[in-house]
């Protein structure tokens, strides 16, 4: 039955578990399957071409899950290549942008949003694109934040030198006097504690994971998609690399160890 | 003839760029085929299986150019697959580790030798390893700075927070009383200057770029080798994908403009 199939979520390595673990808990009784494209990660400092292919080849693994709907859970798949997996594949795909940009919308009462990102994100301008079609009298102002990744994939979470690096990635926000600021990328999340502390406890951060986990359930119920059982999801994950140090950044990120994870070989999907 | 042929240099991205620069200051007649896997750059954090495939493929591509020699310009590949790359292809093959630890072993005095490099190279021992079979009476402590290549990356050679992420990683070298250190990592030269001053200008740091160069130079002419044209030699570039601020990094990795590379599929190489 429909229903009862798993949601299929994926990124391009271990960040979008981040965004599992909210889709988790807003709809613990549904089924996840998640793909990480650990061997090919990272993709946001990548070419819009190439970003494209991973993330249809990406979908294709999971779409040969058998799942009802599909999460992008990577911000730069969602800001690049969405519009290519709606159009290939007939079932809900939802991304991390419309939901971020939405919900920093709703958010922000100076009308000034601040989005960090990997450099692709914001060179697309996936959010301020997105958020000015919403509330065109919002100002936005972007930065990439390429740092934040390795920062938060080495465990750096409370290290002096992430508080200078942040400081240095934030400063302009301070200036512009900002009031919500989209964390625009799954990784961010692990770094929340450090930008809160800079860009100081006033402003809002917007978790694009939780955003994107609200949708999720939004969509499931427009389709009559969400599932009857009454006991809690299974959760499966696949990975193309499972490299040194996986399962402790996998907790980190997930917020529980995973016990089973299993590799599949991503590149024999090209096409 | 032979003598003709290029010498072909691969790398996982662009940090190999720094070896052209060295192969072209030691043999500047030399013609040059590079190849950097850029679509799925770092090698340096995955796992040794994904590395050896990836390796493969990047050795094949070169083959196709019809190359004299081969330079594996990336130390993770050069510790992890250089076996199976010498028993694969029938030409001289030159990796950065026995250059560099040789280079090494000459270098120290007090018998304590530093060594950096990615999470793989480190974790591999695979400079200590060759050290100890120079000279077992040689100490070596090896240390995996996984940050900085994305702060060479980044551009950020001089930052407050290169020297101090430099500080905590290149500690332990100082308590021990290291003589010489070597630069695991083809990224690592570009911030030799920070690197220098955390250690104390006492340190001899090792370039394993310029240790492998004079080992090219010697392999070609062991193997009678060396071109006997006088003009300045070519020099092309393959990349597998052309990301965002390629031509600024490439030319601080390079010392000069590329005017031209190309992008090929390196997936289709697969087998």
């Amino acid at each position: 039955m429909e229903k009862e199939k798993p949601i299929g979520v994926f990124d391009s390595g271990i960040g979008g578990l981040t965004v599992v673990k909210r889709i988790a808990s807003y709809l613990p009784q549904e089924d996840i399957v998640y793909f990480g494209d650990t061997a090919r990660v990272p993709y946001g400092s990548k070419s819009n071409d190439t970003i494209i292919d991973y993330g249809l080849q990406d979908a294709k693994f999971l779409m040969h899950k058998n799942i009802k709907a599909l999460v992008v859970a990577c911000n730069t798949v969602s800001s690049i290549a969405l519009d290519q997996l709606k159009s290939r594949f007939d079932i809900p795909i939802i991304g991390m942008i419309d939901p971020g940009a939405r919900m920093a919308s709703l958010h922000s009462k100076n009308k000034k949003i601040g989005v960090i990102g990997t450099r692709s994100t914001i060179s697309n301008q996936a959010y301020s694109k997105k958020i000015k079609r919403n509330d065109p009298s919002l100002y936005v102002f972007e930065r990439a934040c390429p740092l934040f990744v390795p920062l938060a994939e080495e465990g750096w979470t409370k290290h002096k030198a992430t508080y200078e690096i942040a400081e240095e990635y934030l400063l302009e926000f301070g200036k512009i006097g900002i009031d919500t600021l989209v964390l625009g990328c799954t990784h961010y999340p692990i770094l929340a504690e450090v930008i809160q502390y800079v860009v100081g406890k006033d402003v809002k951060l917007i978790d694009s994971g939780i955003a994107a986990a609200e949708s999720v359930k939004e969509e499931l119920e427009r389709y009559n998609l969400l599932t009857n059982k009454f006991a809690i999801g299974n959760q499966s994950f696949f990975v193309s690399d499972i490299p040194m140090k996986f399962k402790e950044l996998a907790e980190l990120f997930l917020g529980r160890p995973i016990s089973e994870v299993q590799k599949i070989d991503v590149e024999s999907l090209t096409g």
